[in-house]
C-alpha cells in the first residue's frame, strides 16, 4: 500500500470515526459496522472540476479523482459512461412529462452497473496484491467479475446461488471462471462468502473489498449531474438488492455540492423492489429505521437479497429525503419489462421491470409530481432473464416467400400496417440462387 | 429533402456516375448497380478536423459530416463509439503483439454494428416521412430496427429466416414489432423484401434506405482509426454476411486519408465467413472477381448470407488491398467465442467466434505477421446466440452453504485455486433467518 495514496482516502467506520488506511478490511473491528471510503475533499478540490471531467476519457476514469484508485494504477477498461436518454414515449404513457431514463443496461462490458463496482474492486485486488478474486453474487455481478477478471490475468471463484438463470450461469462460465453453485438463496451465499475470504486469501469484492468496490456505484451519480448538464434531478428511482446503489447515487451527489460543481438542492429517493422480496421497502413504507429480514420469491433474482446489508442504512436515507419506496409483483415486472422496450426501444433484465414499474406507480400515486425532473436508474440488460418473457408473444406461422403470401398473412395479423393496397402479386422463385 | 442536404452528399451511380439527389431507391435503373453516398469532400474539409470530432459526442454523431444525415436533423440516441481494446491475451495465445479488439459487442443500443446503421437508415427514413419502416435480417438487425424505431415513433414491420435464434426473435418482439417469419433461409427473405418495398411505402433499411444505411459503417472505421490515434492499422479483420461492412471501413479510411486525417499507408483487409457459407472466402481463394452463391449450413445465423450483394465488390476490395479471406467450422467458431471471453472477458455471438477463429487462423498460417497492428472487428453480443455454448460447461453439484463443503468441493474440483490450507470448519446456520 503506497503511503501517497492515504492521504486521499482511507477507510474509516462511520460509527466510531476510527480510520484504517487502507486495507482489505470489511467492517470496523471494534464497532462491526460496514467501513466506508473517506476522502479528502479539500485536496481533491482542485483536481476534479467541471472542466477536468470533460477532458477526461468517456468512462468512468473520468472520475477517479473521486474514485479510490491506487496511486499509478492505470485503469484498463473503458467502464460506464452509458446513456442517460430523455424518455418522452414512457413519460407519455405514464404521465411524466420530464423523466430520463440512465441505461446501465448497455454497460461495457458485461452489460450491468456491476462493470463500475468491479472495475474499482479489481483495482484494489490487484493493489493488495490477490491472486484469486471472488464474490457472491446474484448473476451480474458473477458475470462482471468473471469478464473484468479474465482480463486482468486474476483467477476468479464465483458463487452463486443454484437456481441461477442458465444465461447469467452461461456468462460467467465463458469466461473461464471458476462458478460454484450454493443450495440457498443469496443470503446464504453471501454467509459463506465471508468465511471463505478469511480462511483463503482471497479477494471478494463484496466481502473484504466491499469498501472499495461499493465506491463504484458512485460513478452513476456522477455521470446523471453531469448529463443534466452539471445539475441535480428532483427524484432518483433505484432498484435495491443490498441497498448500496441508492445510497452511494446520494453520496456522489453530496460530493459534488461539497465540491462546489452542482448547485445543492433536495433530491428525493425513491427505491424499487419486486414485492416478492421487500424488506426495504417494507421498511420504508412503515417507517421503521431497520429491515425484517424476507425469503425471496421473485422471479427479480438479481434484486433476491432478503437480508440486505445496507437494508436499514437505504430506508432511513430514503425516509430523510422524503422519498418513498415501492415494490410491484412479478406480473407487473414483466409488463414493465415491456413497457420500457415498446416506448423506449431499451429491453431490460427483471430488476429494470421493477424500477420501470415502480416508477410509473410512484407517478400514478402523485408521489412524483408529473413535472418533475426523475430519473430512472435502469441496471441490466434483458437477455440475461428472458425466461419470464417466453410465451408473451404469439408465435404466428411461417410465411412463405411469396408477396401475396406475405400480404394474405399481414391483411388477416396486422393490416393497419398497409398504407398503400396491393394490386399486382409477383411471385418469387424458390431456391437460393 | 431540402435543397442544401445535396450540396454536400447525393446517391450516384457507381457504374454510369449519374447523380440521383437524395431518394429512397437503392439501384441505378439504368445500370441496375447499387447506389452509393458520394460527399463533396471539398464542402466537408473544414468541418470535419480532429479538433471538430474531438469535441463532437462519445457516440457516431461526432462524425456527422461524413454521414449523410439531412440537414437540421437531431440524432436521439448516443449510437456507437465503443470500445478499442489491446489485446494482449489473446495475442499471446495465439502469437499476436500488437493486436486491437474493436468491441461493438456492447453497441448502443442493441449491442451489434447494426446499431451504427439503423441509426443512419432511420435519420433518413423519418426525413423521408415514412411511417412504417422495415427490413429483412438474420437477427442483428431486426433487434435494432425494433428497438430505434419504436423509440421514434415508428411502426416497425420485420421479416426474418423462420428458424432464427429465439433470444433474436424474442430481442425483436420485446418492443412491439411486428415479427414475420418467412420459410425460408436470408437471401427467401431479402427478395421478398424486395417486392414489400416496391409495393407497400414503406422505407426498408436494407432495401430502399440501403445505400444511407449501409454509409453507417462507416463509423467503425472512423473509431478505429480516432482510438488509435488517428493512423491506421496495418491490418483489419472483419467479418462478412453481405460483405458492405468490409468495404465502408475501407470507404471511412480512404475518406479520412483524402481529409488529410490521417497518413496514407497501405491497410490489409481480411475477411473472414463461417465454412458453412463462405461465397466470399471462397471467391477470395480463388482469386474470383465474383462469387457463387451457397446454401447456408452454420451455426453462424447471422452471416448466413448464402449470395450477398456486396460480395464480388468485397471479394475484389479485398485482393486489391493483398489480404485475404479465411473460414472456419462450426467448432472452431464455439472455440473462438470461448477463446475470446477467456483472454480478453469479451462475450461474442458466433459471427465474433468467426472473427477470433479467422483471425487465429490468419496468425498461424503467417498470413498476417506477429508484430503487425491488427484490428479485428466483434460486431455483436454473445447473449444473443447462447445455443451454441450449451453443454460446453460441466454442470457441476451444487454444494450446501457451509465452509467445510465448500473445501471439500474445491479440493476435488479446482484445488489449484486454494492458496492456503483450510484448518477451521465453521459451520453456516441455514434458513434465511
Amino acid at each position: 500500500m503506497s503511503e501517497s495514496s492515504c492521504t486521499v482516502y482511507e477507510l474509516k467506520c462511520p460509527e466510531c470515526k476510527k480510520g484504517f488506511g487502507n486495507v482489505p478490511l470489511s467492517a470496523c473491528p471494534d464497532c462491526l459496522a460496514p467501513l466506508e471510503v473517506q476522502y479528502d475533499l479539500d485536496s481533491v478540490r482542485g483536481r476534479f472540476t467541471k472542466e477536468s471531467v470533460a477532458a477526461g476519457p468517456a468512462n468512468i476514469w473520468r472520475y477517479k479523482e473521486l474514485l479510490p484508485i491506487p496511486e499509478g494504477h492505470q485503469p484498463d477498461l473503458p467502464v460506464g459512461f452509458t446513456p442517460l436518454v430523455k424518455a418522452d414515449r414512457l413519460g407519455k404513457r405514464i404521465g411524466a412529462t420530464n423523466l430520463y431514463v440512465k441505461n446501465d443496461a448497455v454497460c461495457f462490458p458485461t452489460l450491468s452497473f456491476k462493470d463500475r463496482v468491479v472495475a474499482v474492486a479489481l483495482a484494489n485486488a490487484q493493489h493488495f496484491g490477490f491472486d484469486v478474486v471472488g464474490c457472491s453474487s446474484t448473476g451480474n455481478l458473477a458475470n462482471s467479475v468473471a469478464a473484468q477478471s479474465t482480463r486482468l490475468g486474476l483467477r476468479a471463484c464465483i458463487l452463486v446461488p443454484s437456481d441461477l438463470e442458465p444465461a447469467k450461469i452461461l456468462n460467467t462460465q465463458v469466461y473461464g471462471a471458476k462458478l460454484v453453485r450454493i443450495e440457498g438463496n443469496y443470503d446464504h451465499v453471501n454467509r459463506l462468502c465471508t468465511l471463505i475470504a478469511d480462511e483463503y486469501k482471497w479477494g471478494f469484492v463484496n466481502v473484504n473489498l466491499r469498501p472499495y468496490y461499493a465506491e463504484g456505484s458512485k460513478t452513476v451519480g456522477y455521470e446523471i449531474a453531469e448529463q443534466l448538464g452539471w445539475r441535480l434531478p428532483d427524484n432518483i428511482v433505484c432498484p435495491m438488492a443490498g441497498g448500496s446503489l441508492i445510497r452511494k447515487i446520494k453520496k456522489a451527489f453530496a460530493e459534488l455540492v461539497a465540491l462546489g460543481i452542482v448547485e445543492d438542492k433536495p433530491v428525493k429517493f425513491f427505491g424499487a423492489q419486486a414485492t416478492g422480496c421487500s424488506p426495504i421497502s417494507h421498511s420504508v413504507k412503515n417507517g421503521w429505521d431497520d429491515i425484517e429480514p424476507q425469503r425471496p420469491n421473485t422471479i427479480a433474482r438479481s434484486l433476491a437479497i432478503g437480508n440486505p446489508a445496507d437494508g436499514p442504512a437505504a430506508s432511513k436515507m430514503i425516509q430523510s429525503t422524503g422519498g418513498y419506496a415501492e415494490d410491484v409483483s412479478d406480473v407487473e415486472i414483466v409488463s414493465g419489462i415491456q413497457e420500457l422496450a415498446e416506448t423506449e426501444g431499451i429491453f431490460t433484465e427483471t430488476a429494470g421491470g421493477v424500477t420501470t414499474a415502480v416508477t410509473a406507480k410512484l407517478y400514478a400515486d402523485g408521489r412524483i409530481g408529473k413535472d418533475e425532473l426523475t430519473v430512472s436508474v435502469i441496471t441490466g440488460n434483458g437477455l440475461k432473464t428472458t425466461d419470464p418473457l417466453v410465451g408473451k408473444f404469439a408465435e404466428e406461422r411461417a410465411v412463405k416467400p411469396r408477396l401475396a403470401e406475405f400480404d394474405a398473412f399481414l391483411r388477416e395479423s396486422d393490416a393497419s400496417l398497409i398504407t398503400g393496397v396491393a394490386e399486382e402479386e409477383v411471385e418469387l422463385v424458390g431456391g437460393t440462387k
